[in-house]
């Protein structure tokens, strides 16, 4: 068992509202900073012991399905860093 | 005045409790999935017209600075992409 670190991205499927970034967004034009495009996602740094890399990114998918991510509204990505 | 695609990374400084991260690695380890350590942090990708990258890199601080981050208790990495 190897120790690996994770990052997992956690952001809204294409067409999902996302009415915090529509909020920030207003904001931002109010202080003087108008912006084309603001998506907002969520990114968890991870630790753990695995047997390989396929088996690290297998378990992360795992922890996205299992609790991290709600498959209905959200998309996630996974990359095996060290 | 060119479109810039600006990443912007939202993380807790060092020290400073993260009850959240706490929680889901408990929940995680609940699971079956004990981690050896789990780190949160927001992510905002942000479209913006500047001069330049300079100054893409500097509006992003600004909005940083006035809006995104909390300098109490956050720091932020700015990374323009495009």
């Amino acid at each position: 068992m190897t120790d690996f670190l994770v990052r997992i991205t956690i952001s809204l499927k294409e067409g999902v509202l996302d009415p915090e970034a529509s909020l920030i967004r207003r904001a931002l034009e109010n202080l003087g900073f108008p912006t084309g495009e603001l998506k907002t996602s969520r990114q968890f740094l991870v630790r753990f012991h695995a047997e390989n890399a396929d088996d690290a990114r297998k378990r992360a998918e795992a922890m996205c399905e299992r609790l991290l991510a709600n498959p209905v509204i959200h998309r996630y990505e996974i990359e095996v860093m060290k």
